[in-house]
This record gives structure tokens, sequence and C-alpha cells, in this order.
């Protein structure tokens, strides 16, 4: 079985965008509400790639109590700031705030993480400017491994908003066939047997086995638990897989390091963007 | 088998939502774009379902080779136009015109066939409240056949951005395991003989006989073929089914009559959401 590296694609990637800003400097605001532990480590990873990049992360905590007014006006103070090119908002957003009202706060222009319901609805429509981060990796890793979509069988485990349902539309819109699966399925290996690909986000640590899969199948795993002892894995039980997968996605260094690269990639597209619409706007 | 009949149910739908509106009269506006010949029909249908509800329709044509500013002009105009609740543009749009261009200048707060990437967006975000109008025609019958979703297996056949994709999302909503075939899929009747519930949208006449079906399942008709003798016929062969399926939607007189409905629906609701909000402003 093929061990993809996700942090050797996630390199190739970094080296295009690198040449893609020349003595420029995009700027990121990631907006954490609250003191979310796996927040502050994606955070962490994001700041390091910035570096990487020469993209400049501005971080803004809020204080988990906020009163939605209040979080609501930070955002459009980011919105409003011609020096900032990209909003990212860290997930979980605290239950007593409207999710939605949050993220719909984001002006579409700068919103990195695909999210803002006019950037899905138009993923909806087969335009893919902006793609949710997680999505937009696993299509990613799929094209570097050279898996043609059209007509495959492909199976997702997650029926999410920021992950099965735009990864579900995004395999639609290259013609694959496309199960979607979840926690209310009745019969999960009746469709992950025969599935071409399997992308697995359940966060149940090791869930997937050999008797999960078909032959030759390719598994990427988007799953990510934290054993008692401290370690992390994902959703594949990679040892039981190994003589019946064709390739699979480890966790760390799979999916992780491809999202990341893709919401770089989003602030790069959005700060282009932004800098082309002030100059016409200038011109004009 | 149970023959559903669709036109009970508008009617049932229509008794509703003549409820909502006394001494109100909301206005709809439809723009045709060229001569299509089923849009002038779908018209005709949309006009007598206005007249027994009591609301406006105003109908607006466009030659077939108007440029894309006159007629993003003209629904800017709309858009204006306090007296106009709801808009919805006839499909085909002529393929000059940027389909997106002209479909994401509606005012999404007018925007009655739910097609706005904004009102596609939230959808898959969860929030359903103007939601295309075949989908909501489906949901609809499957809720007057008393049948409950989660868990379900739902397969549908047809991944347009107007049909299938934001059909599979109001599914997976209500936690159907989901699967979306259609030109590409290797093995149409692998999938289609698991599926509890069938939704078929190809325009084959005649394709889906007792070989594509599970026993005791429910098949759903999107499908419209027009016969060489004019007959209008759906995906289904009925005569095929009759012993193995449990109900089926005819055509016509099934989807398409509560597609009607659901657009008189998203109507009265796209008005009394302008009015409150007007109130609202008023007041301020």
């Amino acid at each position: 079985m093929h061990r993809i590296n996700g942090r050797t694609i996630a390199r190739e990637i970094e080296e295009k965008l690198k040449g893609q800003i020349h003595n420029e400097t995009p700027c990121l605001a990631t907006l954490k509400i609250g003191d979310d532990a796996s927040s502050k480590i994606y955070r962490k990873v994001i700041e390091q790639a910035c570096k990487r990049l020469g993209i400049k992360p501005i971080q803004i905590d809020l204080p988990i109590n906020i009163e939605e007014k209040a979080a609501i006006k930070k955002i459009r103070e980011l919105n409003d700031d011609e020096t900032i090119h990209g909003i990212l908002i860290h997930h979980p957003i605290p239950s007593h705030l409207n999710q939605q009202n949050i993220i719909q706060t984001i002006n579409p222009l700068k919103d990195v993480d695909g999210l803002h319901p006019l950037n899905l609805g138009s993923l909806l429509l087969g335009n893919e400017f902006l793609t949710p981060c997680t999505p937009a990796a696993v299509i990613k890793i799929l094209g570097y491994e050279n898996i043609f979509l059209q007509g495959k069988e492909v199976v997702i485990i997650n029926h999410s908003p920021i992950i099965g349902k735009p990864l579900a539309i995004m395999l639609l819109n290259r013609n694959a066939t496309v199960t979607i699966c979840h926690v209310h399925t009745q019969n999960l290996k009746k469709h992950t047997t025969k599935a071409d690909i399997l992308i697995t986000g359940t966060g149940v640590a090791g869930l997937i086995t050999k008797e999960y899969i078909k032959k030759g199948s390719t598994i990427i795993d988007i799953g990510i638990s934290q054993l008692p002892d401290g370690t992390i894995c994902g959703d594949i039980n990679f040892s039981s897989i190994l003589s019946k997968a064709k390739a699979a996605t480890p966790v760390p260094g799979g999916v992780g390091p491809v999202t990341v690269a893709s919401l770089m990639e989003n602030c790069i597209k959005t700060y282009k963007r932004l800098k082309k619409k002030g100059k016409k706007e200038g011109k004009e």
C-alpha cells in the first residue's frame, strides 16, 4: 500500500504559491472566540505556514462569553480594514452565538474558509473560486495521486456543512458517483466496501479496518482523535488495511497539511482579487 | 402499488397557503428570455395557480438575443420595484448569457426559485427558508406519504445544480443516506436496486423498469419527456414496476403540481418577509 504524504503535497503547493507573491504581503486575520485547544494548535500551524509564504498573520482573540453583537462588530471592523485580505474564524464557535450570523458577517471577498453561504452556493452552482479548505485538500490530494474522478464510486462518511456536504458537491462537479453516509446510516460496510475512493471523517479512532474497504481502493482520512496516551490518530486502522488498500493518507501528515496549504491558497486568491478590485475602483 | 396523486397534495398545500393571505395581493414577476415552448407551458400553469391563490402574476418577455447588460438592467428594475415580491426567471436561459450572472442579480429576498447562491449556500448550512421548487416538492411529497427519511437509503439520478445537488442537501439535512447518480455512473442498477426511495430525473422515457428498483420502494419521478405522438411521460415504466414498487408518482400529475405549489409557497414567504422588513424600516 502506498502511504500518501500530505506534507510533501503541501510543500509542492506552497512552492507554487510563493511564485505568485513577489514583494507583496497578503494579511490573514484569524479570529478565535474562547479558548479551544485544537483551535490553538491550528492557529499555530497557520502561523508557521504564513511565515514560510510571506503572509502576515494577525491574531484576534475574543472572550468566550462575548455577546453576538460585539463579535459581529469586530468582524465588520476586519471587513472594513483594507490592510486585511483574509478572515478566518476558528471553529468551534461558542454555542450561545448563532453560527450562521457570525459566518455570514464575513465579507465574502475575504472568506478564506469558503464557508460564507454566497461562496457555498456558488460552489453548488459549479463556481469553485473559494472552497472550504478540507474538501479542497481532499480534491487536491486525489489530483496529486492522478485519480480521475469521473464515474468513480466515492463514499464519504461525514455530512457536516463544513466537510461532507461541500465535498460531495465538489466530487459531483467532477462527475463522480457519490454516496454520503453518516451516523444514521443503517449498514455502513455495505456502502464503504463498494467505494473506489473512501473518504472518512468520523472521529472514531481506527474504525476503518480491512472489512470496511474494497480491494485496491484509495482511503482519505479526515478523522482526528486523541488517544488516552495523547497520541493523535485518524479513522483508519493502518495495519489492518495495509494489504488491501491501494493508497491511504495517514493522520497526522495526510489531509491536515494540505488543508493549511489550501487556506494559504485561498488567502492569496482573496488578496489578488481585492488588489485587482482596488486598482479598478482607483481608476474609475 | 399506490399511485401518488400530486394534484391532490398540491391542492392541500394551496388550501393552507390561502389561509395565509387574507385581503393581500403578493405579486410574482416571471421573466422569460426567448421563446422556449416548455417555459410557455410552465408560465401558464403558474398563472393559473396565482389566480387560485390571489397572487398577481406579471409576465415579462425579453428577446432571445438580448445582451447581458440589458437583461441585468431589467432584473434590477424588478428588484427595485416595491410592488413586486417574487421574481422567477424561466429556464433555459439562452446560452450566450452567463447563467450565474443572471441568477445572482435577483435580489435574494425575492428569489422564489431558491437558486440565488446565497439561498443555496444557506440551504447547505441547514437553513431552508427559500429552497428550489422541485427539490422542495419531492420533500413535501415524501412528507405527505409519511416517509421518515432519517437512515433511509435514497438514490437520486440527477446531479444538476437545480435539482440533484440541492435535493441531495435537503435529504442530508434530514439524515437520509444519499447516493447521487448521473450519466457518468458506471453501474446504475447496482445503486437503484438498493434504494428505499428512488428519485429519478433523467428525461429518458420509461428507463425505470422493475429491474431497476427494490421491492417495496417508493419512486419519485422528476423526468419529463415528450413522445413522438405528443404524449408527456416520465422516467418510470409504470406497467413494469406496478407489482414491485410500494408507491410512485406519475408524470404528469406527480411532482409537477407540487413544484408549482412550492413556488406559490416561496412567493408568499418572500411577500411576508418583505412586508415585515418594510414595516420595521418604516418604524425606524
